[in-house]
Formats: structure tokens, sequence, C-alpha cells
């Protein structure tokens, strides 16, 4: 069976690039039936479905389809959880606070109810400051923060990850790639959406690069003995990864500070698994919960100062009008690479991914007995 | 007057740098009584006094004396104000955060009021989120974020300050070196301390390099067209910094994001004059307040998890405990090479200046008819 094929022939190619368009319903179906196939419960596998379309439609494919694989096999494996009766708990709250247990569900599940649960506190008490345990994988911490933004909101999502980031001098990886994502409403449904990884790149970037054959840049990654390394192969053996700014001379030492920052407020303080004492997403490792932490805040602009969608818009609007340097294109801000991606599907009516991205997917659904993207509603 | 020279007599001089260890008592001594000559009330002068020999003392040369003549012109030009009646005044608040007015008093003064309110609240509802405006420079972020740790509490610290990063593909300076500080509480008087511009280097790095005229290390700035220099004369001429990442390649867009977060924190959320807009610090261009803004919260380890400065410990010596790459010494956390320098004044009694830096600072004793560092006691 070789679904892909007969997938390319449904979808439109674009021909520069052998692009296959999918429509992001039929993404969601995708997901909806391979999640549902391995035990999801209909509410849970809605969370994951909407998240990994919204990743794949902001342009951030690491973060996808991309990591379809491993939700399956995390649900398949009984790793993760999903049962109608189970649900995220409030252990410890204050009017401004909350510690979130997860209860061993999946990210999205959990992610959704601590952020729901921080933007309530902030339209009560101005602020909203929740940590989790017992979660897992969450995918984009773009999407919890932008549900603030939705409710006039700022909002905040961190995560800790299993160890990737090699601390300066160190020979070994220790913390997670620990994104940071801080997102605020402008004028108009502008926005400041910031969603990044506290390493010089995300571990998916590196399999991006590795599954579609492209070269592996400079200064990202090193190989398994601490060495900097642009060997696409000693990198995915490795998968061992520079904190931002680099080396010691370049302050790679702030990326790692922030990386410990995170994971100050997602495991210090809620007590879920340490980054350097969690389990690799490989196989071999999967022999206990992840217990994964979060950190979800939000914060009520309107306690502040009056004004604050027209000053963010002035200052958006100033940095994107700044005189590019020679052979620069436009100056962007925090969240726009994402619009343009957007736009550009909107325009191209789906999501473009790569054929080797539709033919690993559907690989994962042959093997799962699913039917393969997009051939059910063709 | 040469007063640089006879202070060399009088205190000792290392061998193999001809530094001047010049005891922290005098260093706050010589603060003091230049801060009151230009007209700082004693308590003002104090909370100064303090601040810049914490951070001559911890290592950040930059904001230390290195700073003493900004601070001096701002009060003897009537740009910053202290007055024993004027305070700065709390505009809104909620049980968890507040909106504060500095009223245009010295940064430390506004800081410390806006830091302890911050820390008031924590102890209350589990968090305090302050936002300030009306301030000025307020020196190192981290003596605002270790005064939380101080009471057991999480402390952060953000300001704004004047121009100097160049975002991702511009040509011009936008926003400020955005110092982000954030501090938690570990065992037995352990402590994890994040204290970071969001540019590669500060500002004050940079002069440094000047004053002491050592080498510009590459990626730390562009010149005034927004290309990469190593050249120190252009780097002071411009004052242009890369943010944390360096170029778009290696993620400098991520340090530029981290910043612009950093103004929403600090000058969105509060009024305060947005980076891109405010005055740049030398003479010229000092006509109006500076209208900085400033961001503290304080959160309580203990509405979460219990064992908070138990499982921080373990996270920080796993770090310190791990091999070093083949030829690094051994790996730190953020907060060891403040302790370091801290145990190393200790052990020679008192803080090692250049003499270049000693030098300027007693022209500027001279100039303001004030007796010269290290003199009056001994």
């Amino acid at each position: 069976m070789t679904t892909w094929e007969q997938l390319a022939k449904q979808t439109t190619v674009v021909d520069d690039n052998s692009d296959v368009i999918v429509p992001r319903d039929e993404v969601h179906a995708f997901c909806m039936r391979c999640l549902q196939k391995v035990g999801a419960v209909t509410e849970h596998a809605e969370a994951m479905a909407e998240l990994i379309v919204a990743a794949d439609y902001r342009g951030h494919y690491s973060h996808g389809l991309n990591r379809l694989g491993f939700y399956i096999e995390d649900l398949r494996s009984g790793q993760v959880i999903s049962k109608p009766e189970v649900h995220p708990t409030i252990v410890k709250e204050t009017v401004a606070t909350a510690l979130v247990d997860g209860n061993n569900l999946m990210g999205p599940v959990v992610g959704t109810f601590a952020m729901d649960l921080a933007i309530r506190k902030a339209k009560h008490a101005g602020i909203g400051w929740v940590s989790v345990k017992g979660s897992n994988h969450f995918g984009i911490a773009g999407w919890y923060s932008m549900r603030a933004v939705e409710q006039e909101l700022i909002g905040m999502a961190f995560t800790n990850t299993s160890p990737c980031l090699v601390p300066t001098r160190a020979r070994q990886k220790a913390l997670g790639t620990n994104p940071i994502s801080v997102a605020a409403p402008a004028k108009d449904g502008d926005s400041f959406v910031l969603d990044m990884a506290t390493t010089v790149a995300a571990i998916g970037k590196v399999e991006m690069k590795h599954t579609l054959q492209q070269p592996l840049p400079a200064g990202w990654s090193l190989d398994s003995d601490g060495r900097p390394t642009e060997d696409i192969d000693k990198a995915m053996a490795s998968l061992a990864l520079y904190p931002l700014g680099g080396t010691e001379e370049t302050s790679g030492y702030k990326g790692y500070g922030l990386a410990m920052m995170v994971e100050v407020f997602c495991t210090i303080l809620s007590g879920a698994t340490v980054s350097p004492f969690t389990q690799g997403w490989s196989d071999k490792m999967r022999s206990r919960e992840a217990n994964r932490g979060h950190c979800f805040v939000a914060l009520d602009p309107q306690v502040f100062a009056p004004g604050f969608t027209d000053r963010l818009s002035e200052l958006l609007n100033h940095c994107r009008n700044l005189p590019p340097a020679e052979g620069e294109s436009q100056v962007l801000v925090p969240g726009d690479p994402e619009r343009q991606h957007m736009k550009h599907c909107d325009a191209i009516g789906g999501i473009p991914y790569k054929q080797n991205q539709i033919k690993l997917v559907n690989n994962l659904a042959e093997k799962n007995g699913v039917e393969a993207l997009g051939r059910l509603s063709r």
C-alpha cells in the first residue's frame, strides 16, 4: 500500500517543490481517526487534533503531524491515559494561583484545563499562575498563550521536555528545549506571539531537517561527546542542542539560564519530574509515566494602565516599519511569520506538506489500520 | 590632582594586573558623598549606594561605579528627583497586582518600593505582579529579584532601557537591552540567580571593553549602518547590539522577541515610555523625564508542591556535577560566577578595580568637589 502516491494524485501539487496541499479539515479528521483508533475519548482526541492542525497551519511543522506518531504510541502503549472519567484535578489553590495534577492525561487536555483556570483567575484577581505536574507532551506552547489573547489577556505557557540541552561547558545533555510562549493582544486582532525553544533550535527542527534531507546549520547541535557538529546523522544520534546564544563567548549561558528558569516554573514548583531525570521519547526508555510539568499564566492588562492595545500596536508597527539592513527583507515581529504562513495556507486552500511528511504519517496510518490522510473525504 | 595615584599608594596592589582593592565600605561611603553632594536625600542615596556596591561586589562592573557618573548627572541636572516628601505611589491595585508611579525618583528607590509591594502581595495571594512607570535607570535587575529570595520567594525583575538592540533584519536600534532577572531559593542559602540582558552583551560590557582598552568579541555589536562590527570605536559610536542568539540563522529573533516581551511587561502594561521613543543617556538628549518602566514579580513556592528548595538544590547540583566538555572547567549554574566573585572579594579584603576605573570615578569626584575614593578612611 503506497497511500501517499494515491494521495498525491488526489490533491493539488504545487509545481516548484511538489508540496501536497491538504485542507485543514482533512488533517483534523485524520488525527481524530488515528487517536480514536488507539483509544482516545472524543473530547481528548479533539483537543489534540485541534492543536496538531494549529501547529502545522502556523508553520510549526515540527510540532504538528510530525509528532502524531509519538502521541499514538503513547496511547497505544498505555503510557498516557484517555478515559472519560479521568480529568485533571486542582491540588491546591489561592485566589491567583493553582497547582494542577494532569493525572497522566494527554498534554493538550491538561494544558487547556490549566490555561483556562489561569484565565478565570486573571479575570478575578488580575493574574492567574498555574503550575502543573502529571502531564505529557503538550505540543506548541503558543496554543495556550493564544487562548488568553482570545480573552483580551496576556497569556504565557512554559513546559519542560526530555533532556536535549547541553549546559554551557558540559559534555552532556541535562535540560529540555524548555519553550517559552508569551502572547499579548494588540488593536484590531493584531497580536504579539512569542513561541520559542530556549535552545538555538527545537529538537523537532533537527528532525525535520533529517526527514526532509536538508543540511544542518552550524551552531545548532553537538555530538555525543559535547563537540559542535553539522553532521545530521551525529545530531540525530545525540539529539544534543546548544542553548540559545550558542557558545559561552556568545552568551549561551543565557539560553541555559532561561531553560533552567522554565524548569523552576514547570517542575521545581509543581513536583513534576525534572528534565535531567525524565525519560527520552524513544520506545526502549518508555517504562513509566512522563510526569511532565507545565506552567500557565494569564494577566489582565485592564488592571494596569489604560491603552494597552494601542501602545502594543504602536510598538509592533514601529518595528515592522524599521528600514531593513542591506539585503534584508521586511522586519517582522513575533507572530508575523506564523501569520504569513496561515495567510499562505488560506490562499492555496490548505496546509502544504512535503511528500516525505505525508509518507511518514500514512505509513503510521497503515500500521494502525486507519484510513490514510485525505482519502476519506474525496 | 591625581587622586588615583595617591589611592594606588594607599591600597593593596595585586601584582599580576595592578588591581586596586577597595573595601566595600569605602565604595559605599564614596557613593554616598557623591550622591548627597548633588542633592540626594540620605535614604535615596543609601538605596543607590547599596545597589552600586552590590553590582561591583557581584562582578557586574558595568552596573556599579561605572554608572555613578550618569546617576550624579541625573541628579545635578534635575532630570531625576530626590526630595524627602516625594515617594512612589500606587496608582491602581488588586489583591495580586499593582501599577506604581515612580514619580521620577531614582530607579533603586522606585524599584525597592515596587519589589517590596510584590513581596507583600505574594505572601497574601501567592503571587504579586507590579508594573511601574515614571522611574529611572534601576541598576542590576538581580538586586530586586534577590530581595524576594531573602523572603524565601521566587523573585523576578525586568526593565526597559534606552534603545540599543537592533531587531533581526533591521538597520537600526529599536529596543533596549531589556534585562530579565529571575531568582529562586534553594537549600542552605544556595540559590538560582539569572540576571541577563536580552542582547548578546549588555551596553555596559561594551563600555567596559572601551574603558579597559580590551578587544571587542565578534557577534556583540553592529555599526551605525546595521553591519556586524568588531571595531570598539564603531561599536561605541553606534551602541547597537545584537539580540541574544545573534543573527537570524542562529535564532537572534528569539532574543529580539524576549526584549519585546520585557517591553510588554514594563512599558506596554504601565504606560511608561516605550524603548524606541525614549531618550539616550547622553547629555545633549536629556531634555525630559525618562519615564522608564519596570516590572517586579514575587511568587510563593509554598502555594505549590512541598519540597521546592530540595528539588531546586538537586537540579543545581546535578548541573554543577556534569562532566565538563574537553578543555572546559567546571559547569556552573546562574548565580555561581557572582558567588565566585564575592568569595574572591572577601578573600582579598575588598573589590578589585582596574586603575582606569578608579581614575574615571576620581575625575568625577574632583569635578564635583568630593573627596576621592578611599582617601577619607585611611
